[in-house]
């Protein structure tokens, strides 16, 4: 298994007549410069460009599906030390914020429950808040809690002005109304973007979200700072979840991938992932995307964090991706890991997402 | 060429190892009875089912991409006939109304300059409120207005309580903010749909929009009415618009269909397109699908509805779909005609968004 960093192409392409730097290559070109933003990924109203059809294309053969073979080796996405580039930016930025106005950024959690996932990942939010300088807050309620009890937490935090992101940590136990309580959440300091205008935005072209969802915007930040060119590609979105597989969908869309989504109610899922040349996977299946399920130099992110049995693990688990790791780094030509993968870059983005927050409410640039 | 009025087959599916009818099949009961509401279509919160994976499917061949045929002759979609059946429905419920309450529902249209095409819609959408009942009002700007004169209307409109529905007709001149004015348009009152917070509930699960946008409500009213079972189903849309393609795709896959969308930058079009069990264009480009970008009985729905010179015809131009017909009708097992397949089904659907609304503000059932 190859074990390298990803290189950074300088890559050229012709849009609309026009020769223009690709959005990797314009992304080398923000690495190399200090004063870059401290994402690569583009606003999303700047991608926008007319669809101009070719009218009555000449008519050719169709080639069969591709073969999918077992011969080639993957360079793995290394999402932790890219996600730990980001914080050390956002670091700075926190710095310099307290510095020049005398404020931080603020985030705050709610946290209903005992799931021990969910404690997993609130933990290691708020530990990545204390590295970057960002204050967290948490209100933690009981699994049998009140729907008024949350939403009373949602708008002491709406109101509170040292707050600039508030996230409540899904999913809710069943009883709990969460369409309910996310339309509480100020839209200002909805950090998650899950709120549905936060989605319509993200989904309309010539509309910009206050807020794009962390899970996919950290996919599409791995894919351009491995120099992947989405636009053109065909990317197959492997689940439909509110939080991620339909906000990544919408994301590449405005990239201008050629978008399928698969789910459960999808024959053959791996007819149609087999064709493409990006796979995003959050079906939440351990294993499911077997290695003849992609196409040879296929890109490949696994948000899947599935918690295994194994007694032999620290805490008598381990955790497995979506995608059946040992045999797809044979096929992909890029692949993320799990855990070191995806997992790390949507904690970089929600800070981020939070930092964008808190210089908004402040007017600092 | 076979011209037939679509038979509607009453289906059993087993979903989840529970034996239910299929949308199909509730829709053919629900056309026989008598009480039944005007629309076939379910509620989109109705549809919703949790994603259950199967882990690990056995892998197997696939099959090479489907050949295209030219052998079969397709059965034709009638959309003005189905649209004239809820057009009756329609009326019948506001003269209830109108003899209940002593309430009409009220339909406002902003339109701004002079574009042909616009002003042959708006004018059907006006003749068409008039023979259901409907009370229609319209405000012409010249096409150099200033954005204010547009807001204005709008706010007027916003306030009307007689009004129920407002549609600002697009697009406008490239000097006014779309965006900023679709933003003023009263939720309650945007029977278009096209507000970004009707687009976020009509994309997220375990939502549902105040409002569907017409025409791809009519769409999928249109393959429920031919007995189509959506679910499970391969669907591509062409197009990727604000207002056709993408609502369409998120109405698609609420329906459960694996939709993948095609616009002007997916490369082999035709080869992702001669997968899709179900087709809808709304590209804008006459003749751009070709009989071999579908697969035989491949079930076709025509958005397109594009001006083409012909100074034999009465206006000097006669309609064109997005779909080549007269190879489409040869490879296609169900087809929307353009002219009098999607149009008539738009309008129906935006005169039962009004009455919708209507009977909210009323709290009239």
């Amino acid at each position: 298994m190859l074990r390298v960093a990803v290189a950074l192409a300088w890559q050229k392409k012709r849009v609309g007549g026009m020769r223009m730097p690709s959005t990797a290559a314009r992304a080398v070109h923000a690495l190399k410069d200090e004063n870059c933003p401290i994402l690569i990924s583009p606003s999303l109203v700047s991608l926008d460009l007319p669809d101009i059809w070719a009218s009555n294309p000449t008519p050719h053969d169709f080639p069969s599906a591709h073969k999918c073979s077992n011969e080639q080796n993957a360079a793995i996405i290394d999402g932790k030390s890219m996600a730990e580039e980001i914080m050390s930016r956002i670091a700075f930025e926190v710095k310099r914020m307290k510095e020049s106005i005398g404020k931080v950024p603020g985030l705050a959690v709610i946290m209903v429950g005992q799931r021990r996932d969910s404690q997993t990942y609130v933990r290691n939010k708020i530990k990545a808040c204390g590295e970057a300088g960002i204050m967290s807050m948490m209100t933690e309620l009981p699994d049998d809690c009140k729907e008024d009890e949350v939403l009373n937490a949602l708008s002491r935090f709406n109101e509170d002005p040292s707050v600039h992101g508030i996230l409540v940590q899904l999913p809710l136990p069943q009883h709990l109304d969460e369409a309910k309580i996310l339309d509480v959440l100020s839209l200002e300091k909805d950090v998650d973007g899950f709120h549905p205008l936060n989605m319509g935005n993200l989904a309309l072209r010539g509309r910009e979200p206050l807020f794009i969802p962390c899970t996919p915007k950290g996919c599409i930040e791995l894919l351009i700072r491995s120099g992947v060119e989405i636009m053109g590609k065909r990317a197959v979105v492997i689940g439909r979840s509110n939080i991620v597989g339909l906000p990544t969908s919408l994301l590449l869309q405005r990239h201008h991938a050629t978008v399928s989504i698969i789910h459960a109610f999808t024959k053959n899922p791996e007819q149609i992932t087999c064709e493409a040349d990006i796979v995003i996977t959050a079906a939440g299946v351990p294993n499911l995307v077997r290695g003849n399920w992609l196409k040879p130099g296929a890109i490949v992110i696994d948000v899947g964090t599935n918690p295994i049995e194994d007694p032999s693990c620290e805490h008598g688990y381990r955790l497995r991706g979506d995608v059946f790791y040992e045999e797809a780094v044979r096929v992909a030509s890029l692949i993320t890991p799990v855990p070191g993968g995806v997992g790390p870059m949507t904690i970089a983005m929600l800070l981020s997402n939070t930092l964008d927050s808190a210089k908004r409410a402040y007017d600092f640039t």
